[in-house]
C-alpha cells in the first residue's frame, strides 16, 4: 500500500497450525484481521503462517518484532499438547509459564456454567508467562495473552475463527494504539463486466500505486469488487479522498455499478423487492435451488421470496410447473421457449410479482454443437415484462451455475430499476 | 509434522499481492500447494504473504532459501506495474532482466490466437533475469520462472489459481527434486459427532505428534475430516501405515464415518441411489433451495435427481405441494405434521422413491420460546420409510441452515444403507 507522506502503523500476523501449513485448512483469520486492522489504521505488511512447533513460533515473534510494532498471532492456546503458542511465548520473552489464579477461576467457572468436568489438560490454559497479561475470551475456554517485546505489541488470539473474531473485537482492538494516520476503505461493487474491461477502463487508476489512494480489484463468481483505500490525517480527509475517488469510478464505469459495501445481486434485489412490495417466485433446473439458497440467505427472505420449483429432470417440469410435453420434446429442456414458460409456469402457481427462470447445460457432460456446455436461458417474467436471455458461461460446472444464478439476479435488478424509473 | 527418523525435504511458500495482505482476499494458494506438496512427500513447513513490493518479495525469498529447499512463489508475474515478483527474483540473483526471445513469441502467439492486440506492457511478461529459466503457461500470459540459489530450488508462478494450478500439475511438479521419504494421506470423513467428542474418542491418538503417523482433525459446517498423514521410506510402507490407523480409527468411531476422501453426504447418497437406480426429490422450506443446491453441484445428478419444490411462503406450501391450509393453521409451518405432509406430497408430486422435508426457523428473527431459532423438522419418505426428525441446530442462520442441509442428507444416508442391509 502506497500512503504518501503519511506514517503508518505496521503489523504482521502470524497464524500457527499444522492443519494450516499441510494446507488441510486455508488461514481465513489473517485476511479477517487485516482488513480490521486496516479500518483501525494499521497496515497488515506480512502475514506468515508456521506449524506446531514452538522454536518454530518463537522465531517468527522475534522476526516479526524486528519489522513491526504490532504482532497479532492466532492459533495455539488450546489444550492439547500441539498448542505450543504459550511456550513460545515465554521463549521469547525469556519467562516461564506461571499459573494465573484468575484465569484458572474463569476456566472453571466456564466449565461449570456449562454443567462439564474440567479435565485437568484444561490447567493448562490458565498457564501464563510471566510479564504478559492474559485476554479474555467470552466464547472459549483459551484466554489470550499480552506482551510486550522490545518496541513491539506482542497478541496470541485462540485460532477458531468465532472466538478470535470475538476477542479481537471485544478486547484487542483496545489495546492496539491510537494510529496517527485514519484509513478509509470504500468497495463499489461490479457485475456484468469483465475484470480485464474494468482493469482497461481503471488502467491509470489502478498503475497509481505511490498515491494516498490505492485502487485495487478482486473477483469472485464474476463479482468484481473495486477497493478504494485512502490515508489521510484525520478520518474525514481520508473518507473525503475516498468519496472523491468513488465518485470518479462511478462516473467511469456508470451502470455496471450494482451496489457498495458487500453487496450482492441478491440482497440489491431483496432492497427493491421490499419497497417496491413485490413478490418473487423461480422455476430453477440447472442451478438447482441454488437461486433460492442466495435468496434466502438474507434474513427477511419471506416478505419478497415464495418459493422455487426446482425442476431437474424434464417429467418435473411438466408436472410441477406444467411446462406443455410438447415443448419440451420439440424445443428440448434447454431452449429460449421453455425458459419463457418456466418462468410463466412460476409466476402463475406461486402467484408471485415476478418470475426467474433457468434452463441451461452446467457440464462437464451434456453439451452437444448446438447447446454447448455452459449454455443457459434466463427467463423473467413481470406484469409488464416478458423476456429470455442467453448466455454461454465459461469453466466449470460450479461456475457456470454459480454465474448463471448471479446474472439471472442481475436481469430482476436491472428490470426493477428501469421499472423504477418509469413508475418515477 | 512429526517424521519420526524419516529425512523428509521441507518447503516454503511465498505468495504476493497488497490484496492478500491487506486481507481483500484470502490466499488459497498456499494450502492447495502444501496439499500438492505433501502428497510429493514435500513438507510445507511456512506460508508467507508480503505485499507488491519487491524488497520485501526479494527478502522473504532470500530469507526461505536459508531455511528449506524448496522455495514456491506465487503472484506478481503480470503486467501491471504492481507485478514485482521479477524485479524480485532478478535482485536476488543479482542478475539484471532481459527479453527472452522465445516467451515473447509464445506470448505475440498467445495474443494472435485470441485475436487481441497485444499491448506494449504485456512484454514485460517477456522479461527473465539472467540465470532464471522461463516455465510455460498454457493458459495465461505469464510465464512462470526457475532459478536455482544457494541450494535451494526457487520457483515462480502466477497469481490466479486456476494458471497456477494448471503450471504447477504440468510443468512445476516435474521441476521438483524426488523426494527421499514418501507421504500418504488418508482423510475419514464423519458426521453426526461433536469435535469434542471425536477428540475424547482419539485423544491419544490425536496427541501423539512425533511418530510416523499424525491424526489431525478439521470441521467445516459439522462435517469433521480426520486425516492421517503417515511417513514411510517408501510409498507402499507410508500407504500401510495410513491404512492401519484408518482400520484403527474406523474400529473406534464406526457408523458416524460416512466416507473417505472429500465425500460428503451428498455424494454418499449420490452413490447409494445410483447403485439402487431410485431417484429422490425435496421440499424445501428454511433451507431456500440448498439441499438441491449440494446434490446438483454433482455432475450426473439428473440420474437421480427430480427436483425440490422450494415452498418459502405457507401459500406455496398449499399451493405447490398440497399441504392442507388447515394443518398449516392448527400446527404452524415448522412443526412436525407440516414436515411429513411437506415429503409426503413431494415423493407424490414428483413420483419419486424417497423425498426429504425440511421446514425451520433459520433465524435471527422469528423464534419463540416453543419453536426457537435452530429449530429444524426433517420429514423422510420412502417405500417403507416414514418418519420425521427433529433437531435444534446452534449459531448463525447459515449455519443453522448448512447443518440442516447436511443432516437431511444424512438421515437419508443411514435409511438407504438400513435398507441395502436388509435386502441383503
Amino acid at each position: 500500500m502506497g500512503n504518501g507522506n503519511i506514517c503508518v502503523m505496521k503489523a504482521i500476523l502470524i497464524s500457527t497450525g499444522d492443519e494450516l501449513t499441510c494446507g488441510r485448512t486455508v488461514d481465513t483469520n489473517s485476511a479477517w484481521l487485516a482488513g480490521k486492522l486496516l479500518a483501525a489504521g494499521i497496515q497488515t505488511v506480512s502475514h506468515q503462517t508456521v506449524g506446531d512447533d514452538a522454536a518454530e513460533i518463537a522465531s517468527s515473534i522475534r522476526a516479526a518484532t524486528e519489522r513491526a510494532k504490532i504482532v497479532l498471532v492466532s492459533g495455539g492456546l488450546g489444550p492439547t499438547p500441539d498448542d505450543l503458542t504459550r511456550e513460545a511465548l515465554a521463549d521469547v520473552l525469556g519467562a516461564k509459564l506461571v499459573l494465573d489464579e484468575e484465569c484458572l477461576a474463569r476456566l472453571e467457572e466456564f466449565f461449570r456454567r456449562r454443567g462439564r468436568q474440567m479435565v485437568s489438560s484444561n490447567k493448562i490454559q490458565a498457564m501464563i508467562p510471566e510479564g504478559a497479561s492474559p485476554i479474555d475470551n467470552e466464547i472459549g475456554t483459551a484466554p489470550g495473552l499480552m506482551a510486550r517485546f522490545g518496541e513491539s505489541l506482542v497478541i496470541c488470539m485462540p485460532g477458531p475463527p468465532a472466538e478470535m473474531h470475538a476477542m479481537f473485537e471485544s478486547s484487542v482492538i483496545d489495546l492496539l494504539p491510537a494510529s496517527q494516520s485514519a484509513v478509509a476503505v470504500k468497495v463499489l461493487r461490479v457485475f456484468g463486466l469483465g475484470e480485464s474491461n474494468l482493469s482497461a477502463t481503471l488502467r491509470d487508476i489502478l498503475t497509481d500505486r505511490q498515491g494516498n489512494v490505492i485502487v485495487s480489484t478482486t473477483v469472485s463468481g464474476g463479482l468484481i469488487s473495486v477497493t478504494i483505500t485512502a490515508t489521510g490525517d484525520s478520518a474525514s480527509s481520508a473518507s473525503a479522498l475516498a468519496d472523491r475517488m468513488a465518485v470518479e469510478l462511478t462516473r467511469r464505469l456508470g451502470p455496471v455499478i450494482i451496489g457498495t459495501g458487500d453487496e450482492t445481486p441478491a440482497s440489491v434485489v431483496a432492497k427493491l423487492l421490499v419497497s417496491r412490495r413485490e413478490t418473487l417466485s423461480l422455476a430453477e433446473s440447472c442451478t438447482g435451488g441454488m437461486v433460492g439458497a442466495m435468496i434466502t440467505s438474507l434474513s427477511g427472505a419471506s416478505g419478497y421470496f415464495l418459493g422455487s420449483a426446482v425442476c431437474y429432470a424434464n417429467t418435473a417440469k411438466r408436472d410441477i410447473l406444467g411446462v406443455p410435453q410438447e415443448m419440451l420434446d420439440d424445443c428440448g429442456a434447454v431452449s429460449e421457449p421453455v425458459a419463457r414458460e418456466m418462468a410463466r409456469c412460476a409466476r402463475d402457481r406461486f402467484g408471485s410479482d415476478w418470475a426467474i427462470s433457468l434452463t441451461g447445460v452446467a457440464g462437464p457432460d451434456g453439451g452437444t454443437s448446438d447447446k454447448p456446455v455452459g449454455l443457459v436461458f434466463i427467463g423473467l417474467v413481470g406484469a409488464n415484462t416478458n423476456k429470455v436471455f442467453r448466455h454461454v458461461f465459461g469453466s466449470s460446472r460450479e461456475q457456470v451455475r454459480l454465474r448463471a444464478a448471479m446474472t439471472a439476479l442481475n436481469h430482476l435488478r436491472v428490470a426493477l430499476l428501469e421499472g423504477d424509473s418509469i413508475t418515477v
